[in-house]
């Protein structure tokens, strides 16, 4: 197996800092312990090569050998396949992490992004779209709080579904608080907490300011 | 291999009719030929033997012997383990397939789902938030359209990541139209015009139909 290659952009504002995709396949990399290398893509200027790989014009994508995939729940799913730290080998506890990676992307960040954009745009949240999506977001939170309540991790162990759902609910902490939900906020120190998403945070971070410096030089 | 139970609702009321998630499920199924039976869980009761499958209180889950499954993306994967109607074999093909499923549920369904709550609250859609979510499926579609310009199906020949987009794109349809992306608006015919999206449609309008019936007896 060849080195794993990671492109991400060169620079991004401050605002997305910490929040930018490729922290989920940092993650997942650093909790299986496989060899990879980081390679910036203009932020700028994204051509024709740039959407070869990623058709929305986003980052990341990953190159291992032949193949090119660019959604992270893929990537995560590809690397799954070469670590159990990632996805469990057993047929039970393995269809509930792919469940899981799912849910999380689905279920879950599909009713938290909303909010968020909604958030950015300034909207004041007070119209009967912005009404609703709010409800959609605190039911599907209801629902996961129940779930977190009873268990450590999604699928028995820490899995690749944790990564997606931990990163899902670093989203709603960017415009409120998990307040009203204990248990997905102590799933998420939990999750934070780990080395490997320390490591991954910090990288993204170092990352990006060494695009800072780059420019202003 | 044992006989897939698919577990739907008993009855919905008319406006998400042809949209129930168990429609993936079934599309998926009949193109891979894969026996099945459907069998009804209460729409109005949803009690803790509905959770323990289903955490969210919604539908569809499937049965497949030890294995319980509710995300339609994971449902069409695992089915797609099963069959190469649904995922190719050669591993190029394969991740590309994978990837865009991906993709449907959370680069496009992200995109789309909201503008269709937005409507279904009766929003006018002129909030700043509903601006920025209506320019952010803009966005995506003007993307996915570039994309489904060079190719007929997503990866190669058809897969489960067509069934996932088709799907999301339907979602589109429901509340605007695809006028301004040809290219999208003739995969979409395409593919509901294959005979397993006709039978799998036919048979969740006569399943619900059959729900009515059962309230009125």
């Amino acid at each position: 197996m060849g080195e794993i290659i990671l492109k991400t952009f060169d620079w991004v504002p401050e605002r997305p800092r910490g929040f930018v995709r490729d922290l989920r396949v940092r993650w997942a990399l650093e909790e299986a312990g496989l060899p990879y290398r980081v390679e910036a893509v203009s932020f700028r200027d994204r051509g024709a090569a740039h959407f070869a790989h990623q058709p929305f014009g986003q980052v990341p994508w990953i190159l291992d050998g032949e193949l090119s995939i660019f959604e992270t729940g893929a990537i995560l799913l590809h690397l799954g396949e070469q670590s159990p730290a990632l996805l469990p080998r057993a047929p039970v506890d393995r269809a509930t992490a792919i469940n899981w990676m799912f849910a999380a992307i689905n279920s879950m960040e599909m009713a938290i992004m909303p909010m968020l954009i909604l958030s950015f745009a300034g909207d004041d949240g007070t119209s009967p779209g912005a009404q609703r999506l709010q409800a959609f977001r605190a039911g599907r939170l209801k629902h996961l709080e129940a779930v977190l309540a009873t268990r450590p991790w999604l699928a028995g162990s820490f899995s690749a579904a944790d990564i997606l759902m931990a990163d899902a609910l670093r989203l709603v902490n960017a415009n409120t608080t998990l307040a009203d939900c204990p248990a997905c906020r102590d799933y998420l120190a939990r999750a934070t907490a780990r080395p490997a998403f320390l490591k991954a945070h910090a990288d993204q971070l170092a990352h990006f300011a060494k695009g800072d410096a780059a420019q202003a030089s």
